[in-house]
């Protein structure tokens, strides 16, 4: 089944803001096995939305819009919807006495507006909005399903999971299901490499890469008569990669970051963490403590963009400085081993490099970074080459850090032996 | 006139990326007081391609392309743009060296397949690429021009500000003109009413806000014979944008960033700056250390997220921390204080809040953060409370840090008295 989207919206048109519904509705719609060959982003225009719906449901069996279901004159996006399918706008009850509820629950009194957001095509389904006053609709029509979904990110996701999935689900005979496989510390073209011959080969499952800053996710997808029997087809192809990836795998897990992997790995061995950065500036720390509940093992690190800075914090030597320079292997294993000391971390990473876009020489070149961890003692530096502006550099930098704090880890616990893929 | 955007790419369509080309051309193209009404998203597919562009040209004046002109097979958007033009693709010489000498310059040989990318259309206005191997391309027909850009950011933004935004300059008979006027320390909706008058009158110049996480961005537009004649008419709205919003103006330059502003006072006054940060965790100095040449006032920082943490490196007394609590003024207080001791710096802020999911109360619920900042021993604290998620708490409130630390910089320096406003 084919599926399309339509984001409506002025803001978006304008440039103001960038289009993340676009993505995630798109990367939900291929983890269900939609085929989606079209997007287009058009204005709150009658004529225009109208024009651009009509086209969609002429190429594709579904057509998701977000956006324009709010309260004001400007938003038309259910108006036209109903138009073009040819459906009356109803107050619909339950909905009316949602919205009436949203507000009294805030201690607030609904604007004559509001009520406009009840009015919904005649048959349509109605998915609730726990988040905000616009439920959303599915309309049904005897060659096509428009599904509208409310503009802000916050309502949009949690309805889409909660009923448009599901909706989505029962239209193909078949029920899809898919696994991703995340894995850290290995090239995107390696990667892609590893897994040529199972791509070539898919049939059901479909096998697809993302490159991600640092990382590849593999998605593992199939379809089958139930979700047993898709997850079937899916554990085998799992098996495998895990088998070819190893302990470059950090989750297999939906919600799971690099960075929440770190965290539950550092926790599940009472390991308390530290991080002494310096071209990063922050950004590590920042993504660590990022993860909910990280306080248990993330007490305190520094920024140590300075030679003073990592001589009085950290205690490297002046001497290392003078000779390897403050980027270099000599100067990020100091920096690592000061600061568990400084700090009484049981790990500590630290980070060193030129991230640009001045500060190069043709010995030490921008993107030149090194990396550092220490577990209890035990360090292990590496020296990385990456490329890209500033911005990018830093994102590579701490992507890798997080890569090689896993590694380490795992490897202090000899559980498996660490580093030999780039 | 009317642009419209059209977007290729498969990761698009599947959603591993999301599509920033989309906003910036469209947030480009709306300074260049272009109208945008449509932009679509689409694959490497000659037939859907060819579809897509036939109806643009249909509708729109100008369409810009990104994306497909890579050198593999896949790649497919010059040729497909030529074949719906009419054109045939020749040998470009220039081009041609041009991808010999960037390999070259690398020490590197070029594909067979990197040669496709000097067949041009032919008659185009060609666009150099600085930053990688495919060239842009302009084709000019009886009704439309057709531009095509690189997909990789990195290529686009250089080329289009360089070649494209002059072509479309030169397209209206009018010269169009823009400054944007950058705000912090002033909430979106208080922005917007005090210039809802100029907006409500406007003609020529056109004025718009942005909202941004913690500032707004006024963009002031207008068209004249030259650009002499536009920036006449958009300086008495940016003098009266002046008077109206005072010091909360930190800059009116297109690449002036929020954080550039702050580095660029205290490299004038000859300040030092750290940073103490709890529940932000590092990003407030990643964003300042973002600034190239950052190092002559950013020496050292410290992320201290336990209660240790901010006695041990900070000096916060343990009963400021039992009688008010981490999250408090008074400790935003001590933390700014004691970094300014402890970091030897000038200028110290300090951010701890609650940045949820958990760890709200009642009286302290998810969203209150205080920032503080000492100037030379000058201390100010703020209270803000933030909506969102934990990410987005704690953007606000790096961007609340930086914009008390300019305001208290300049207060210091008796330029202003800052503080008024929220």
């Amino acid at each position: 089944m084919t599926v399309e989207l339509i984001c409506v919206g002025t803001e978006l048109l304008l440039g103001s803001i960038v289009n993340t519904n676009g993505a995630y509705l798109a990367e939900k719609c291929a983890g269900l096995g939609l085929s989606c060959y079209y997007q287009t982003v058009v204005g709150d225009n009658e004529e225009r939305l109208g024009q651009v719906l009509r086209t969609a449901m002429e190429r594709s069996d579904i057509v998701i819009l977000s956006g324009g279901l709010g309260p004001t004159e400007d938003d038309l996006t259910k108006e036209t919807a109903a138009k073009v399918c040819g459906k009356t706008l109803r107050m619909h009850e339950p909905s009316r006495k949602a919205i009436e509820k949203f507000f009294a629950d805030r201690g607030m009194e609904p604007a004559d507006n509001n009520w406009k957001q009840a009015m919904l095509p005649e048959g349509a389904v109605v998915m609730d909005n726990h988040n905000g006053t616009a439920p959303g609709v599915i309309i049904e029509t005897e060659k096509n399903r428009v599904i509208l979904l409310p503009g802000p990110p916050n309502e949009l996701r949690p309805m889409f999971e909660e009923s448009a999935a599901p909706y989505l689900e029962t239209l193909t005979n078949q029920v899809i299901c898919s696994k991703t496989v995340k894995i850290s510390g290995v090239s995107e073209s390696r990667a892609e490499t590893m897994v040529k011959d199972l791509i070539d080969a898919q049939v059901n499952p479909t096998i697809a890469t993302y490159a991600k800053t640092g990382e590849v996710h593999i998605r593992v997808t199939a379809n089958g008569e139930d979700k047993k029997a898709a997850m079937k087809l899916i554990k085998p192809v799992v098996k495998e990669l895990k088998s070819r990836f190893g302990s470059h795998i950090y989750s297999t897990e939906e919600d799971c970051t690099l960075e929440k992997a770190v965290a539950d790995l550092l926790s599940a061995n009472d390991l308390t963490v530290t991080c002494a950065e310096s071209c990063t500036g922050g950004l590590l720390s920042a993504r660590l403590v990022n993860v909910p509940g990280i306080s248990e093992v993330y007490k305190m690190g520094a920024v140590t963009y300075s030679n003073k800075a990592k001589r009085r914090l950290l205690g490297v030597k002046k001497s290392t400085l003078l000779k390897y320079g403050a980027v270099s292997a000599e100067t990020a294993e100091e920096m690592a081993k000061g600061a568990a000391s400084a700090f009484k971390a049981d790990v500590a990473v630290s980070v060193t490099g030129i991230a640009g876009p001045d500060g190069g020489t043709d010995e030490k070149p921008v993107g030149l970074v090194y990396t550092a961890c220490c577990v209890k003692g035990k360090i292990t530096v590496k020296e990385h080459r990456f490329l890209g502006n500033r911005d990018k550099v830093r994102e590579s930098a701490v992507s890798a850090a997080l890569s090689l704090m896993r590694g380490c880890i795992l490897e202090y616990y000899s559980k498996v032996t660490f580093g030999k893929e780039e």
